[in-house]
């Protein structure tokens, strides 16, 4: 019997009051998304929760069972708005309370005198938790089966993520050619139409852009297979040619 | 008998490959979440979703009956992967076609030569849609029920929303006020959870911020009442004060 292969993708659940009221402006989507591209994993979804914790039972439940690997930011430091841990333990069903690494790791980059309460919760991790290892600042990040949770600030996410990737196991890499063009997506429209028909394999997107005072469209093509790409790079490229645009630039 | 309250609420859906990917950096979350706080809608979740038919009504019929307002982002262009006309449609059960006066407006928009099958396609809408005005590019977005359909491109939505403002009926505006401190999370996480238990209508958000080689915390007061935001203002304060922690900003 053959198995069924598992879809290679993943969630990204970011958690903050301060995405949702605008205050902030996220950048870990695109930071997770790119690195995750990088190792074979595809970003299904993405939710912007807030700092709640029944949003945030409610949301990692229904997301991990829907997708190969769940991505949690924000809410795992110090404060009384950082609710991550303890609502993953109670999504999970799992006890809460120090990890005894964690607290170790925490006690050790810390002085005694500043190893206070807020530090101290920093160690409060689902039961079973096993840890994402933090080069920037001590306090680290954790995994409860499929879900891995991550901090909100973005350096630090970064330094985070690095140590985490032998713990994915992707997929073919997913591979892309930006096309940008000067004319307006509506002369190309039913020409990109006819070559994404043809090429079901391959996702083309048409993304219209204005720089510096001109106009123009970068089309997207991504694929596991660099042959389809090329092929249907090549089949764009005769179109453009044939209507007498312009190429800007080819990546 | 006195009637239920609906929560003044809304929800975001971002439609689109090229946020999912990494390719492209959103804004318009921020964009949209800081324009509905000012009309008193407070946003409490952001989808990011695919290009893909099933996604979107999925999503959308999932999210529109438990938000008051709903804005999707994206999709309703002239190409293959714009999707979201069509998707909406499916999801209400509505059909789908030429909308009478969105077809006058581009047709005016365009020259006839110019006006082709791309630029047609934008008029396509599902049956019973409002117009959402486009003062920017012509093209207009549109709404069914709760559901508002705005574009992608930033300046463009940014031209739009504000021809719907008075088609939103909000609640009280959410005010908020912002202290920068001079001092790490933990040092502070005690006494702000005191503040918080104390003032239970408002949202205090505690952000950790690395700015020009200094590190800081920004505690950002939320609620639509101004007395309860300066009363606990006062209260957070007089902490740090008392922890003698230098205050760099008050906005």
């Amino acid at each position: 019997m053959k198995k069924i292969k598992k879809k290679i993708n993943a969630a990204i659940i970011i958690i903050g009051n301060e995405i949702l009221s605008g205050r902030t402006q996220d950048v870990n989507i695109g930071h997770l998304s790119k690195w995750l591209n990088g190792l074979g994993v595809k970003v299904e979804e993405v939710r912007v929760i807030p700092d709640s914790e029944d949003s945030i039972v409610s949301t990692v439940n229904e997301v991990r069972k829907k997708f190969k690997y769940v991505f949690t930011t924000g809410g795992i430091g110090p404060t009384h708005d950082d609710i991550t841990s303890r609502s993953i333990a109670r999504a999970f069903n799992l006890s809460y309370g120090y990890h005894k690494e964690a607290y170790k790791i925490l006690e050790k980059y810390y002085t005694p005198s500043k190893f206070n309460e807020g530090r101290k919760k920093m160690a409060k991790m689902p039961n079973k938790a096993s840890l994402i290892y933090n080069p920037s600042s001590g306090a680290p990040g954790f995994i409860v089966d499929n879900v891995y949770c991550l901090p909100g600030v973005p350096s630090i996410l970064k330094a985070m993520v690095d140590g985490i990737k032998n713990g994915i196991v992707g997929g073919k890499k997913i591979l892309s050619e930006s096309i940008s063009v000067s004319t307006v997506e509506s002369e190309i429209a039913k020409s990109l139409e006819e070559v994404q028909n043809k090429f079901f394999q391959v996702e083309i997107g048409s993304y219209p852009f204005f720089r510096s005072g001109k106009v123009g469209v970068s089309i997207v093509i991504r694929s596991t297979e660099l042959k389809q790409i090329k092929d249907c790079t090549k089949e764009i490229q005769n179109f453009i040619k044939q209507k007498k645009i312009k190429i800007l630039e080819i990546k």
